[in-house]
């Protein structure tokens, strides 16, 4: 059910939830009941979603209610940064991680080649990124999806057994999820560059960053992910697009750590601290990784708790499935771009961030964010219109990411496969944009829209599984 | 004249601006008149304000155009960190430089004593406050106003010669403005405390904090304190009340030097930054104080470049006159207390901090700061009165300091004495609250409003000035 915000206090779009759940008390003033056919009429999916919101609603929505408590409720905190094969399950030697779902070299898109192959060049399996385009096409790299084994990587990142990884535990779970440190800006593979630099930006975080900051971690003890993530989304960020604010707070909690490092490293690491203001990203990443790990635990779910995409396919896979519903990557709308780039030299959506969509941070903190509302229009009401889209298709509200601009109210969590259907809304993913086939990394940033057709995928598989 | 924020596009007051100047074009529908007495129908006070919207308003607001230049359009650098001694002017052995309008013994307040006491122990001239308390009441130590030295010191604090300060210089004057280190949280002077460790604290920094500091910003160059302070808006600062995203941002880009210190000292300062989240606020004091050093030079203008309070009296002086119009200093309202403590705990409104608010800072500012919202009734709506309340007062509006929740539009900048007479409107102050005799420090936090007494005092000189 799409209910408008406090202060509007309207009801935006009425759909088939509205008469098969009944009445309910709404939260303001009716002034506008915008009617669609649900699932567009389609006759299947309609079928589907009346017996998901009929005779199966009883099961769903319990599943829904323990998924919701999971994502919502879950600590994640992180404690540890260690080498991807001493901690991954599942890495071994001559392993990519790459984000999406799984994909063969030949489907792989450009920016992401590029990425594998300054990562092999990184791992010292190939002297040059020529022959390690030779050994990845020659089937000598084995490429798992990095949300396979617990894992999630930001845009076209790869990364190779020796990667340092966030180690961050939902103790409740207890499940344990993993994200590389992220790159920064300029010169960086997961931007889709395989310059010399990049490639020595990876080995910069093998070899500097991830044993110094493994040290200041494990000196400062736990670090509550989404303790800091709270106060940033009260300083604009929205925790995807933007995590200036959080990245600062963690700065700043590590200070008398990061002031004891000292010598060369410490010197390297403060500049490259310094100048990456999208340092906490991943932080975030693995986090929210935690958590839905967790909730995919519960079965019969309609709750999304896998989105991901490789550049070249989008796939989802609700709590309580192993099934992915895969379908085409779509290019990043609503984007600003850097000079002389454009629609037509952009790759298309790519990378494990969405995962922060599923908890409610980026797209459903829009609300908040300055920087976001940038991307959107211009105007915080733009971006306030984000947040009551994603408000349209989750199934609650955060308990603790709470949008001052709304009056405290929670950004929206827990995307509901059947609203998602019913509507015809798919969620908003606040992300960068790639050269899709010139290597010169970012050319810009927007909100990419999910796909429908995974979405209605699985929906109808859950249907099939809840009433077989 | 009192023009309705953006979203409201309403009129919401109109005195006698209004039909001295004529009907200019409004920014929206005028939805509601209410017309008060200007000036509470004093005879006296009517005439002055005819006068100066009258006859005298060309040289007005001539004057007023270039302060308001001064103060929007001043670029402050802060580049060093001295002892006093070694820069303030007129600052000599056995002084020490107070908030506020100047003050002897016998009126200063408990927790300025105290404060005073500390740093008289901390500069080595007795050996304990009880030997501090009999010098002082002697009249063997000089007490001087730091505006009257170039300097702005926060709530209740005395600063010796040996204290280090800031050196942030407005080029375009040139104007070079000081102000000391915050003294963090806690067991302070700064919040009326006398204990050892608040001596011990004063010691820190002279000794640790200041010389550490002072490497550290040499090395990083010059620091432009509006940018900075212009991303912490964005990020929920009022930069008064709330330094967190600023302080956050500095010390991110400070890292490298910081990384750098090393040792001991390194360790110290890292622990102290990392607990100090009100650290940008006498940075941000005194880049407002290069300001006003520049536009109080600028004869005949009824704009206010000076709003100090010691705790005991509280003082204001226009542009282009040495003149101070004094009154008695007010408590602070719309206030959140620690438990057990409330107004009759509570000291009067203190500190040279009210500075910000006259260059668009603090209270102008609070429409984009959730945290200074939670101190004037929990919601955004709240804040965003109270800079409306001060678009009321003041001449124009920052073209640096932008609120995006005001879609872009500039926090009011240049307090004008004739609209706070004649609307009887005063500035909101963002302030802490000391205990007022026990030496405890801080029992909360709140808005001060300025007392209207020393306006119409100084409109008045205004007059008598222009019409001589």
């Amino acid at each position: 059910m799409a209910v408008g915000l406090p202060t509007e206090a309207k009801v935006v779009n009425i759909g088939l939830s509205w008469f098969a759940e009944s009445i309910r008390a709404q939260g303001g003033d009716v002034e506008h009941v915008d009617w669609r056919i649900p699932a567009d009429g389609d006759h299947v999916v309609v079928a589907a979603l009346t017996r998901l919101y009929g005779p199966a609603s009883g099961r769903v929505e319990s599943a829904n209610a323990e998924v919701l408590r999971r994502l919502d409720r879950g600590v994640a905190l992180l404690h540890d940064i260690r080498p991807a094969i001493d901690v991954v399950p599942g890495v071994t030697d001559r392993t990519l991680l790459h984000c999406g779902p799984a994909i063969d070299w030949p489907d792989v898109c450009d920016p992401l080649r590029r990425s594998m192959r300054a990562a092999v060049v990184a791992e010292g399996w190939a002297p040059d990124v020529e022959h390690a385009d030779r050994l990845l096409a020659g089937g000598e790299v084995t490429l798992a999806p990095a949300n396979l084994h617990a894992t999630v990587v930001p845009m076209a990142s790869a990364i190779g057994p020796s990667a340092p990884v966030y180690v961050v535990t939902n103790a409740d779970g207890p499940t344990t999820a993993f994200a590389p440190i992220s790159q920064g800006p300029g010169e960086v593979a997961w931007f889709g560059r395989e310059t010399p630099a990049a490639i020595e930006r990876l080995r910069f975080l093998r070899d500097v960053a991830g044993p110094t900051l493994r040290d200041v971690v494990r000196a400062a003890g736990p670090i509550d992910v989404f303790s800091l993530a709270t106060q940033g989304i009260h300083m604009g960020d929205d925790l995807h697009m933007r995590t200036q604010a959080t990245t600062n707070l963690l700065i700043r909690t590590l200070l008398p750590q990061l002031m004891d490092v000292g010598g060369r490293a410490g010197r390297e690491l403060g500049r490259f601290l310094a100048g990456n203001h999208l340092f906490f990203l991943t932080i975030a990443m693995a986090a929210a990784k935690s958590l839905t790990l967790w909730a995919e635990q519960v079965p019969d779910s309609g709750i999304v708790t896998t989105m991901a995409r490789n550049g070249t396919t989008f796939g989802i896979r609700l709590a309580g499935s192993q099934r992915w519903s895969i379908t085409d990557a779509p290019p990043v709308q609503d984007a600003l771009y850097y000079a002389g780039q454009g629609p037509e030299t952009s790759a298309k959506d790519i990378g494990d961030s969405a995962v922060l969509e599923l908890v409610g941070l980026g797209g459903p903190a829009a609300a908040g964010s300055p920087a976001v509302a940038a991307f959107l229009g211009g105007t915080m009401a733009d971006a306030r219109r984000a947040t009551e889209q994603m408000v349209a298709i989750c199934a609650a509200e955060s308990s603790r990411f709470t949008l001052p601009v709304l009056d405290g109210r929670g950004t929206p969590v827990g995307v509901d496969v059947r609203k998602v259907v019913e509507l015809g809304i798919t969620p908003k993913i606040n992300t960068g944009i790639l050269h899709a086939s010139d290597g010169s990394g970012q050319v810009g940033a927007g909100v990419a829209t999910a796909p429908p057709a995974c979405f209605v995928d699985a929906l109808l598989d859950l249907d099939r599984r809840l009433s077989g």
